[in-house]
């Protein structure tokens, strides 16, 4: 199996990622069997950022290959990087061409939850939009503006304007943060503990079984 | 020696390049060594636009291995592409950074001729500022931009304001266009001439030459 991954993705970038996830799935599965099951540490992980480059067309073969080594392992939430250099229909453009790869390529990415027919019209509104807008196109900065007195920002300063990370004309910055540590954290981590975790757990069952079954048969 | 080279750049992405420059250099020698010498058809490359990446730190080995295998048969003029999504202090640090890991991995590119000692002021500023600039970083669009009545020019339209590409407060695609088909154009096809071509020559003689000697052993 491991030689069959190994021609789809010659590089194994994938390799020491999708070994971090399985270390901290062994982890967790290791304390959840011991005795003091009440104070575990999760460090299990509930998302992973891919950020897929501006430019090009759509996935590469890297992002493929790397994306399908780890898709059924973590919850997969893709992102445009340095968006500052798409305009607006070009992001639109990407966004789609993307969904579509994603698709054809069979990828799994983390599958927003269907909103609650009770939740009330604005929350419908703003996760209909949120959903719209993945894979999120996002801008960061290290840098801090300032403009007049009162408004300090973190941005990009161009001299044709000043891109603001946070304003949700300019970029997702704002959709995502919000996603990730407001409204979708505990979906998230319910994902992780009863998908992802629930299939590593499947597996290690098996082979315990397997090896079980194995050493008896060679007793016998 | 074309297995070396193989070596140092695996892809071999440079060799239709490379085989096109030559190419034209054959033809060219074919017909200057024919009879009617007058109307010869120039087809050789004065010059090739190297376009590098905006991200990434400096060159990639692609970058010096394409690099190595064509600069000794043509002028290489280097220039920074998509350069907005780079702010001012980006574009002159990356600059400095690929001109320094030229001179590094010794790739020789267009050199700008000196300035004549009797040139105007006005000129020789202005060249001081166009080798300043090197290598140019550019700003491309196959959008024409109308902005108020009269003003029609092409430009990428951004939330945070529009890129101007005939702006050279945005970007340096006037100094190099200034410099291809106004104030170095002459010098382009010289250096061409003088230095590219007669390497070739000389290197075609010399093989020539052999060839006959070896010739003349096996008939002796």
């Amino acid at each position: 199996m491991s030689e069959r991954r190994q021609v789809s993705s010659p590089d194994g970038s994938w390799k020491p990622i999708a070994h971090y996830i399985n270390c901290q799935f062994e982890q967790y599965f290791r304390d959840e069997s011991g005795l003091d099951r009440k104070n575990i540490q999760d460090g299990r992980v509930h998302c992973c950022l891919y950020f897929l480059s501006p430019f090009g067309h759509g996935l590469r073969p890297l992002d493929i290959s790397f994306l399908r080594a780890i898709h059924d392992k973590v919850n997969i939430v893709p992102v445009i990087a340095k968006a500052d250099c798409l305009t607006p229909t070009e992001v639109q453009h990407k966004k789609e061409k993307i969904r579509q790869e994603l698709q054809e390529n069979g990828i799994n990415i983390y599958e927003f939850p269907e909103c609650d027919s009770d939740e009330d019209e604005e929350f419908k509104v703003q996760d209909a939009e949120m959903k719209r807008s993945i894979p999120f196109a996002v801008i960061g900065s290290t840098q801090v503006v300032r403009e007049l007195k009162d408004k300090v920002f973190r941005g990009r300063q161009y001299p044709w304007g000043t891109v603001e990370v946070e304003n949700s004309a300019h970029c997702d910055f704002l959709k995502l943060r919000e996603m990730l540590i407001q409204t979708h954290m505990q979906d998230l981590k319910d994902v992780t503990h009863e998908v992802h975790y629930e299939n590593y757990r499947a597996q290690c069952i098996q082979s315990l079984t397997r090896t079980g079954a194995r050493d008896r048969s060679s007793r016998a």
